[in-house]
C-alpha cells in the first residue's frame, strides 16, 4: 500500500528526512551534498546536518570524486558521499519450486556470495520450510566465510498469498500448510530481523533499486513461470493491498468457466499460460508424454514449436494471445509508465513475441499517445534472491534510521 | 497518481501542512485546535500557527462548540474551528448522454442550488460542448441568484477518456471530435479556473468527500450506466495512470474475441453489462423493439425479469455473472478495503444480486481473511455534478493555500 503523505511528528519527519537522504545517495552511488539538496529539496543546512548523523553511525562514507567528475572549473577536488558497504550485510533466500537461492549483499546492494540447494521436496510443511530455509542461511554464510550473526536482516521470497507487514503466508504452493507465520518462526530459530514477501514483489523490489525500474515511479512487473505473478508499483511503493493478496495477475479470469486452475478456480490467466497450462495442452495431443522431465518435456514442445510443428505451436500461440489479453487488461486499468516481463522459462520467448504484443495494443483503449513501454528482463533464481536481499536491506535501513532517533533522545 | 511523500523545500512542507489542516477540519465539520494537532501530527504551536494564516485569509472560522460537546471537566466552552462557506463557491457540471446537471456549492461542501438541462444532440462538436457548457453555467448561475464571476472555480465531468492533469479529452462518446482541450477551451470563455476529469472519477472524488469512502484510504469505485467507469483511490489519491487512461475497468476484456463493444473492440466487460448490451440481446429475441424510447424498453425488460420470464431472466443473469467475474479481477488486483457500486441505472438492481456476489466470492482468490466490502450506492447526476463540484473545490482550495504563501513572501 502507497505510503502516506502525512507529515508526522518532528522525529517522523527526521526519519522521513534520513530515509530521503539515504536512498538520493543509494541511487546516485556517489554523490556530492549539494547535489543532494538538489535532488531532495532539501536545504543544504538540513542535507549537512542528516549526513553528519548518518556519517556518525557508519551508514555512509566520504569519497574523493575522482578526476573525471571534478569540478571542471575550479579544478579542485569534490567530496562526495556514498554508502557504506560494510554498514550492514544481508541475506535474501527465494525458494523456487525445486530450489532454494542465497544472495548475500552487502550495504551498496552488491552481492558478495551466492549459494543454491535443492528443496528436499517441493512441499514442506511450516516446520520442514523453517528449518530448511535456517540451514540453507546458515551453509551458505558458512561458504562465505562469515557467521548468520554477522548479518543484519533475512529477506525471504516465496510464491503465494503473502502478508508481508505480517510476514505471514496465507498459502504457498510450496507448503503442505495454509495460515503460516512464517516470520515468527523463522526468527524463533535465527538472531535476525526477517522480512517475507510474495516473489513476484520481490522481483519489482529488485526491478526498482537494480533494474530497469531504476527511473520510475511507476511501474508493473509480470513474472511467469511456474506461475503467472505481478508485482506494482505506485509513487515508488510496492502496493500490496489490504489483506496482502492484491497483484494476483494469474488468477484473474480470462474466461468465465474455463480451463481449471492449480488454485481450483476455473479461467484463470495462469491455467492459461503458466507451464503446466502449455503442458496440459501438450498432453492431450500426446507430446508431452513419457518419462522425460517436467523441464525436458517443455523444452521439447517449444523446439518443436519453433521448428513449425502446428499444434505445437498453435499450443503457444493460445497462450500467448491470452497472455496479450491479461497484459492489455493490466495496461487499461493501471495505464503505467512501463511494464516488465520478468523471468526464466524458455515458452517467454514466445509471450513476448511481437505478435502477441501486437494482439495488446489492438485489446488497449486506444488514445493519441504512445502506449506504455514493455520491456523484457529475463532473468533467474539469482535475481530474485537479490530482490530478497534488497527488501531486507530496506527494513534494515528503516531500523538503522530509527536507531539514530532513539541514540539522539538519549542524550 | 498518488502523491509523492518527499517532503520537498519549506514553503511546500508548508503549504502541505496547510492543505492538510484544511482537510482535517473540514472531514470534522467542527474541531478544536488540540484535535488537530491529534489527528495531523503537528505540534499545537504549528497547528495555531497554521490556523491563524486560515482564519486571516478567510478559509476557516472559529465557532463556539455547543453545549453538548463542552469539555465535560471544566464546563467551560470550546473554542473550534469549521471552514467557512461563502469562503468560496465553486460549481460542478455533469453531461451525462442526455442531459447536463449543475451543482453549485459552497466552501464547506454544501449543495446550494441545482440546474439540470437537455443536450440539445447526444453528441456534439468540441465547439458546441463548450458553449453548451457555459451557457448552462450562466443559467445555473442567474437561477441561484448569482453571477459566474461570483464563483472560484468549475469542475466538469464527461464520460470518456481524459487527461485530468491537462484538462484534455481523448474522447468522450458525448463528443464528436477527439483531442480537445476543453480547459483551455472553457477557461477562453468564463473566468474561471476549470477542473475536468472522468466522471468515474468524480463520482470517486464524491464518494471519498461526502459518501461511503469517507473514512477509507484505499477504494473503488465502479459506476455503471450508459457505460462502466471505475474511480481508483489509493492512500487518498484518485490514480489516474501515466497518460490519464487507467481505470477502464469497462473496457478490460473478459471474452477473447467476445461481443462487439461501443469502442469498436471485443469482449469488454461493458460489451455484456452495460445497458446497450443488455437491450442488444433483448432485441435478438424481439424483447425490445417498437417505439419506445430506450429506457422505455429497458425498463419493461427489467420488469418481464423480475416476473420470472426465462429469456429476460437469463439476459440479466449473464450480464451480472460477466460483472461479478469483473469485480472479482478487480480484487484480486487491488484487495481493496472497500468496493463501492455507484450509479443510477435499473439494471442495477440485477447486477448487485445476492447470486452474483456470490459468483464473485468464488471467483477471488481464496485466503481466510475477510472479503473486502461490497457497498451499494445508487444516485443519479446530481451526485456525479456533486462530484465535479468536489474535484474544483479541492483544485480552488489548493489555489487559495499557494495564495497565502505568495502573500506571505510580499510582506
Amino acid at each position: 500500500m502507497a505510503k502516506s503523505d502525512r507529515i508526522s511528528s518532528a522525529t517522523d519527519q527526521r526519519e522521513s528526512g534520513r530515509l530521503q537522504v539515504i536512498s538520493a545517495i543509494r541511487k546516485a552511488a556517489e554523490i556530492a551534498r549539494i547535489d543532494i539538496a538538489k535532488k531532495t529539496g532539501f536545504s543544504p543546512a538540513t542535507v549537512t546536518s542528516i549526513t553528519s548523523e548518518l556519517l556518525a553511525a557508519g551508514l555512509i562514507e566520504e569519497v574523493t570524486a575522482d578526476e573525471a567528475s571534478r569540478d571542471s572549473k575550479r579544478g579542485r577536488p569534490r567530496v562526495a558521499l556514498k554508502i557504506r558497504g560494510k554498514a550492514h550485510w544481508v541475506a535474501g533466500i527465494k525458494v523456487s519450486n525445486r530450489t532454494a537461492t542465497v544472495a548475500l549483499m552487502d550495504f551498496v546492494g552488491d552481492t558478495f556470495a551466492e549459494y543454491e540447494t535443492p528443496l528436499p521436496h517441493s512441499q514442506l510443511s511450516g516446520e520442514a520450510m523453517v528449518s530448511f530455509i535456517c540451514d540453507t542461511l546458515k551453509m551458505a554464510a558458512e561458504r562465505a566465510g562469515i557467521a548468520v550473526e554477522d548479518l543484519s536482516g533475512l529477506g525471504v521470497g516465496v510464491a503465494g498469498i503473502i502478508d508481508a507487514p505480517r510476514g505471514f503466508v496465507y498459502w504457498s504452493p510450496s507448503m503442505t500448510e495454509r495460515n503460516v507465520n512464517l516470520r515468527n518462526l523463522i526468527e524463533a530459530q535465527i538472531p535476525l530481523p526477517v522480512f517475507i514477501d510474495n516473489d513476484a514483489n520481490l522481483v519489482a523490489k529488485a526491478e526498482q533499486l537494480f533494474g530497469l525500474g531504476k527511473s520510475y515511479r511507476d511501474f508493473i512487473v509480470v513474472t511467469i513461470e511456474h506461475g503467472v505473478g505481478m508485482g506494482i508499483v505506485i509513487d515508488g511503493q510496492i502496493y500490496r493491498g489490504t489483506r496482502g493478496c492484491g497483484a494476483e495477475f494469474g488468477h484473474t479470469k480470462v474466461h468465465l468457466n474455463g480451463a481449471l486452475c492449480r488454485c481450483g478456480q476455473r479461467g484463470c490467466l495462469e491455467a492459461y499460460v503458466a507451464d503446466y497450462a502449455v503442458l496440459r495442452e501438450a498432453n492431450i495431443v500426446g507430446f508431452a508424454t513419457g518419462n522425460d522431465s517436467f523441464d525436458d518435456k517443455l523444452d521439447k514442445l517449444f523446439r518443436d514449436a519453433k521448428a513449425g510443428e502446428p499444434t505445437a505451436r498453435s499450443i503457444f500461440q493460445r497462450a500467448g494471445t491470452m497472455f496479450a489479453m491479461g497484459l492489455a487488461n493490466i495496461v487499461n486499468i493501471f495505464d503505467p509508465e512501463l511494464i516488465i516481463l520478468s523471468g526464466e522459462r524458455m515458452q517467454f520467448d514466445y509471450l513476448y513475441a511481437d505478435e502477441v504484443l501486437e494482439v495488446m495494443k489492438n485489446s488497449v483503449v486506444q488514445v493519441d499517445a504512445p502506449l506504455p513501454q514493455v520491456k523484457i528482463h529475463k532473468w533467474g533464481d539469482l535475481m530474485w534472491a537479490k530482490g530478497a536481499a534488497a527488501f531486507a536491506m530496506e527494513g534494515v535501513t528503516e531500523r538503522a534510521i530509527r536507531k539514530i532517533s532513539h541514540d539522539v533522545l538519549q542524550h
